[in-house]
């Protein structure tokens, strides 16, 4: 019987593993970095994106950014193209490096620059997702609901309210369940040419 | 004791599993693309690496690079600084689109354009490692022993035959180990400028 129940304790505790990877907020609302983000799904990275005018892009010295999502909401989009609620996203912004061992022209990551992360949860934010800024510590103070992060999203993120016109795996999924947003559609078919 | 052998078996099949993500090999000795590559522990990326004169880099339609390890591995190397038998990295390569959504600088991610493997299996290869080309395919032929592939790593790892000198976290977790290869050590110190 005592094996039984250690055997049973062991299965509840990987089962609670399963869900535990959501956010965990500190008392003043502030959200804490999840040690193990290296360890959860990649997404995919860039290097330089600039959302805004091209002129503004940093060009001497791009940084590489590299998304991550909790595996649990990861297999959830897997099975439906929708994420649930405690998605988080953590976006991981490195240095980027150009002449280092035997690499002597494009870039490699080194150091990190800061870090961000976007979550949804329903019953916190009015706005259901929200975006918190790390810089280099491991507690993230979240952004006003007015923010560019959420305006930018909001008004251009293909599913829901994340960028993932930019992860292309999920991207493919998202087109076979559905789940792309009008708004997005609808601005891929006027960049897109006409066709005669 | 019905419910002891399920629990018993269900702890087996979760043991197995943990070990499950070794490579697999057809009966011709090709390496099978694992399928869920994607859900591995992410090492890092880059854009355009160049190892031969930068003269040969292609500005012009630079390629990221994507690298994932099997999470068993993963795990030992965190533990140990060294990597046990049956580790697979995939190096996953894509297209760098620049414009985009509202991207309209720098790169993100599109299709892939390639797949490579290197694998250490100390009873099936007499130099340990080997490395795998995958093109487009599921299954991926191996590189002959005098390849460039095994001669590149072999003479410029930071860590076994592998290019850890290109993963940060990892970096320094070899860094803390003591487990960077003496050659390395040695090249880093004559490129590092001398103190004075």
């Amino acid at each position: 019987m005592k094996k039984v129940s250690l055997l049973i304790l062991a299965a509840l505790a990987l089962a609670a593993q399963t869900v535990a990877d959501g956010p965990r907020y500190n008392a003043d609302g502030a959200l804490q970095l999840p040690k193990n983000y290296r360890e959860w799904i990649y997404l995919s990275s860039g290097l330089g994106m600039t959302y805004g005018p091209a002129a503004s892009a940093n060009t001497q010295n791009p940084a590489f950014d590299n998304v991550f999502v909790n595996p649990t909401s990861y297999r959830a989009f897997v099975e439906t193209g929708h994420w649930p609620d405690k998605t988080t996203f953590i976006l991981e912004v490195r240095n980027a490096t150009e002449h280092g061992s035997i690499n002597n022209g494009g870039h490699f990551q080194s150091d990190i620059r800061a870090i961000e992360a976007e979550v949804k949860d329903e019953k916190r934010f009015p706005q259901k997702w929200a975006f918190f800024g790390f810089g280099r510590k491991d507690v993230g103070t979240p952004n006003p609901a007015t923010s560019s992060c959420n305006q930018c999203h909001g008004a251009n993120a293909a599913v829901e309210n994340t960028f993932v016109q930019f992860y292309p795996t999920l991207l493919e999924i998202a087109k076979t369940k559905g789940t792309l947003n009008a708004s997005y559609l609808q601005k891929s078919a006027e960049a897109a040419p006409a066709a005669h």
